[in-house]
């Protein structure tokens, strides 16, 4: 059965190089026929049609560093399908190793020094660095990681919280919440949301922000809609980077960065598989599982950043705009060439401590002291 | 000959249309095979391989009004190759005759009042609305328009600046440049310079902004070069909307939106051959004629638009990163599904009041009184 199934993809690899072989040296080597046949192809309104392209890595405004990241291949495990709980978690746990056993190395780097605990019963990570700004020391940061919902255990979660804490001088909580396969909707939300509550008994909210990228991103959204909903105190400011707000594969980017994005790559892989296994049968539109469909009024002042080949660049920039149409003030980063989260997977690019930098600065500008 | 070129160009649609059939069919009905041949095409470091795709018009956070610009067909002259002056000179009056028709409709709907009169000789419209807001009675916006250097002369340039005057209250100079095939670069800067030092002899420029489309974007910035070079006073802020900031072909969006906007379409059409005639045989690396090659320490603050599908998404996130690098005070707004200058072409849609009420409101907050 196995084996029929690989024999199969591997024909219809074969198939499909043949003719995109022949496209690409149409697109090519003959810019004629493809202006002549894409000019055929959009005569009527409607769908866009486009070619088969070969896109080269760019060059301006984009550090060495941040290159190698754009020119990378596509994830081995992009398209993975796991049948079951098991498979779920052998994937997560193979994504998770490397990065957790780099992070004592990468925290002497950075600075900043990592503590376990608990907080209303939710596991979490303090990650203090060694010089907390001055205008910081009232101020604390809620960081809630990405991961589709499903990648980023325990310390895999931890590098983006140790950049901002050591480029901003910030002391942040890292929260460890608990996710699929064993732990669908709500559990992620309702564990952000302790810890939230119980910040705010010892802070004051307005001294706080809540940061995190990709399905961080999305979850601060949802954070933030709860709390206006629940009448909790709402933090002074929020970063969400690349947010998944809309997990229910709605959004253009979804269809011009397909296959163009080299970390997500497409919505139809491991990705809305996870969006599913997450919500565990709620609708995908729900606002606490896609906040695009919330009420974005009175949100605290947000800082977003993406990419120019982001799959969530649509994600980003819809949640930008309905912000921005609520009153709400909100500021937009967009980086040549990058792919999803890009601006966050490599501390030593100049690209990450500007991204970090300006959310930081941002945060600075807004928090209470 | 011509008979010849038109049948080969109809052989090619077809060779072309058949294997673009085949390979849509596997995209579009198979994501297993597409899946598995994108895997093959990016598993190792390099340039991205990407199928033929069909994109839908984009539904959420996208107007009726802007649906309909979006799924447009490709504008018929989009890859025009005039052969000489009296063959671009026929394709600009084609252009222009309908805009130019509809002016006085459009004045009408906006209530604005349009005169036409020199300035340091140079030909300029002044727009004025029926109302100037309250803090704009000694505020003037200078308006450079787009049209790759070559399009919108006359009257056809003006509902850009039209749409500003009437959303935004304030008083409008358009500045009627000339442009080739009879004046190539420098005569368009050479004017646009010619007429904000006539204006900075009788306006405090700090109560000024200079704003403008593409290629009014690129001028806007090329102008503040200049300015900074020869020690004219700056505008008090700027508005470079999706400006044509790099004429080299250089930028990522030049190949990720090739095909996919449906305004420019693509840079080897009649863009880049505009460019080049621009040029004249300079440098297009020269920064009075890609300007994001030139210091942009010291500029006033910008306010910059462009949308997803845009093909100068990347001219404009670098020109707003490096604004940023250098200190100043840069605001990005992108607009879901949007290709080149859509923000601007319909006057009814609610994203037009959206981007010009924004680029209105920042002048507001940016300009001296």
């Amino acid at each position: 059965m196995r084996i029929n199934v690989q024999l199969r993809a591997f024909a219809l690899v074969i198939a499909a190089t043949l003719c995109m072989g022949a496209n690409a040296q149409l697109a090519g080597g003959n810019y004629d026929a493809t202006a002549a046949s894409q000019g055929a192809a959009n005569a009527k309104a409607g769908p866009r049609s486009t070619p088969p392209k070969v896109i080269p890595v760019p060059s301006e405004e984009v550090s060495p560093q941040m290159q190698a990241l754009i020119e990378a291949p596509y994830p081995d495990y992009f398209n993975a399908a796991p049948k079951d709980a098991d498979e779920w978690k052998a994937l997560i746990n193979r994504r998770a190793a490397p990065t957790i056993a780099a992070i004592p190395a990468l925290a002497e780097k950075l600075g900043v020094r990592i503590e376990s605990t608990q907080m209303a019963g939710v596991h979490v990570f303090i990650v203090t660095p060694k010089v907390v700004g001055p205008h910081n020391q009232r101020r604390l940061l809620m960081h809630l990681h990405g991961g589709g919902y499903v990648f980023g255990p325990g310390e895999a979660a931890l590098p983006e919280a140790m950049l901002l804490a050591s480029f901003g001088g910030y002391k942040v909580v890292s929260v460890d919440y608990r996710m699929p396969p064993d732990f669908p909707y709500p559990a992620a939300t309702d564990d952000a949301m302790a810890v939230w509550k119980e910040l705010v008994r010892s802070h004051p909210a307005r001294n706080m922000a809540v940061f995190g990228t990709s399905t961080g991103g999305g979850m601060t959204l949802a954070l933030v809609l709860r709390a206006k909903d629940e009448h909790v105190p709402l933090p002074g400011a929020i970063g969400p980077g690349t947010p998944w707000a809309d997990i229910s594969r709605i959004g253009d980017s979804y269809e011009t960065n397909e296959w163009v994005d080299n970390i997500l790559v497409t919505w139809d892989g491991w990705l809305g598989r996870a969006a599913l296994l997450y919500a565990n049968g709620k609708d995908l539109k729900d606002p606490q599982l896609s906040p695009i469909y919330g009420d974005f009024s009175g949100f605290p002042p947000a800082i977003l950043t993406t990419g120019t080949r982001d799959l969530f660049l649509s994600n980003t920039v819809r949640t930008h705009r309905k912000l921005r149409r609520a009153g709400v003030v909100a500021e937009l980063n967009v980086y040549e060439g990058q792919s999803h989260a890009q601006y966050g997977l490599r501390p030593e690019a100049p690209e990450t401590r500007e991204a970090f930098g300006d959310i930081a600065r941002f945060f600075d500008q807004h928090l209470g002291r």
